[in-house]
């Protein structure tokens, strides 16, 4: 049974009318829908898409079993004349995207109408992936590697940072990626040390450590991978706390199983980094689902109620942020299997030196 | 006087205690902060960034004079804990982006709040653009086009749209911007009916025209152009139909001026085509403004209530959709000035075959 099935049997049996998905990434799993701006009501009969003149034809292609509506003043004016001639008295919302206002314009103009806030509803069908979906994430992880290569070669003739970012960026679009899933991390040396660091134009020093960033969108479907190298001659302290942090990543990895909470894989990076001295110096989760979103459930932090099962898809990435120093992070994916996890990504861990 | 500034005399007018910045782009307007993912807070006395340990760091370097205050459990959370402190009875909120979630956290967690959902006002400071602004502006378009003139060239040599849009966000960060400042919309042939038609790897077919919709992101302000031509011979319906779309922009162009309504800068458009008997063809607004956002104030469409003032930037781009047949849109970017408006974009019009 597809998504859209189960949500319009949940309603049933919630003996609730409607449900109305604000959420564009939402919208695009439960329908496949393209285009963006553009809301979706499911009730428990028929199925609308509210959209604009732009996006009309597309609709059309994309999702011919959905009756497309094209907005006259505003989307949510439209909606509400729609809930209104299709007697809606109970409509479930998605609290965490609705804004204050599109829920004054309903409550003021479809009278007496209850709207019931609810949270990851559809999130919680997108954690656990299909095997299509688990085709598309290995496509884009297959073409953020394959792209990373191309680039690795040439890091050292790379002026600055962003010129490192702006040929990934080409090697993915080449490789057959729609494009880079987020903007580029790419810190040199010291600049490391803030884990969501703005690639800059500054020259790339000699004798510095770089940390990348990076992942492919193909599909709609995102990779996220972080890479350490160094540029020239590696330290003794670098390679130290490289091995911390690499020896992390392994605890938490093989911690992965269904059935086992989360916030486990958190506390098997965590709590060896703090053993070695740096638990101030990991201030992030330990990794976070990735599909359709580069950031959606499961969380894999220490506050996380999460409970592992088969077919999610997470990053496992702990890392060491010391202001004035630098920063390492180590970044690879998981899919979770029936025995333990199976490491999607698969580019060499070793810490060479480009030159 | 700085929007900060601005903002703390209108809370000390309007005595209300804060204003809650949710928005990220408002964020960025008011304090330069160049991270994602954090709340802003303004009170009449000290002001607050709400982020993570991934921002704390760059946080300190963008914005030394507002206190960053780093999440524990949530953000939403970790306010709520502040605004109890502070003793906030009174505050504004962004009704356009805070969620309901965020409203019932505030509301459930700080007992006596009255939120005062506002709409706009952040919003309506950005529409006037600053010297600094405009020349931030002028190099985006300056970029924009000099990576067109790169790709142009070379259209007949690609293969597929995606390739050219490739090649365009290639040249667009060779020549110096951070990154395309929306997914190129490229569509050949019959494809362009779709106003915001998504870039396929089909073939590019002989004899068809080709749009292309691009723009350059420069520290975080946008340009945003599109342009139409013929990949081999022009047929005489093609150049009537263009002749149409390039005299409706040319009438729009002329009408703009300070104190004019904004809607009437659509008309100028709208009623042209509409007399040629396209009307149902163009069925989006005629543009929109441009600054830290692709999509921002002013709209110019035909049911807009603004009224043009020096200093605003906007696009002018009418269009012409058939169904089966194609599109052509026209979109170049203006500055109202004192006397009407100086057109910030060159890139020549005349249609013209590429082979």
């Amino acid at each position: 049974m597809n998504c859209l099935s189960k949500l319009k049997e949940k309603l049933k049996k919630d003996k609730v009318e409607g449900f109305l998905i604000t959420n564009e990434v939402n919208i695009r799993y439960v329908t496949n829908f393209t285009g963006s701006e553009s809301i979706l009501l499911i009730t428990t009969d028929s199925d609308y898409l509210f959209t604009d003149f732009r996006y009309r034809e597309q609709a059309q292609q994309d999702i011919p079993e959905i009756r497309i509506v094209e907005k006259k003043v505003s989307l949510i004016k439209t909606i509400c004349g729609k809930l209104k001639r299709l007697n809606v008295t109970k409509l479930y919302v998605e609290s965490l995207f609705l804004t204050v206002d599109q829920y004054g314009e309903i409550k003021n103009n479809v009278p007496g109408i209850d709207l019931i806030a609810t949270k990851g509803i559809v999130e919680k069908y997108r954690k656990r992936k299909t095997q299509e979906e688990i085709k598309k994430i290995r496509t884009a992880i297959d073409i953020a590697e394959r792209a990373y290569y191309g680039v690795r070669k040439k890091i050292a003739m790379c002026v600055s940072e962003k010129d490192v970012a702006d040929l990934l960026e080409f090697e993915i679009r080449r490789k057959g990626g729609e494009k880079s899933s987020f903007e580029t991390i790419c810190a040199a040396g010291h600049r490391a040390s803030q884990p969501h660091a703005r690639t800059t134009t500054g020259v790339i020093q000699g004798k510095e450590s770089i940390l990348i960033d990076w992942g492919a969108r193909f599909q709609f479907y995102n990779s996220d991978l972080t890479r350490v190298s160094c540029i020239d001659r590696i330290s003794t302290e670098f390679k130290r706390v490289y091995q911390i942090v690499l020896d992390a990543q392994s605890f938490a990895i093989d911690s992965v199983k269904p059935g086992r909470m989360a916030r486990d894989v958190d506390s098997a990076a965590r709590n060896y980094i703090e053993k070695k001295g740096y638990g101030k110096c990991f201030g992030h989760g330990v990794g976070h689902g990735i599909g359709l979103e580069v950031h959606e459930g499961p969380m894999i932090n220490k506050r996380s109620k999460e409970i592992l099962e088969e077919g999610m898809v997470f990053t496992i990435e702990p890392g060491i942020y010391i202001q004035g120093w630098g920063g390492i992070r180590i970044e690879d994916m998981v899919l979770v299997t029936s025995g333990g996890c199976a490491v999607l990504s698969r580019v060499p861990k070793k810490l060479t030196e480009l030159v």
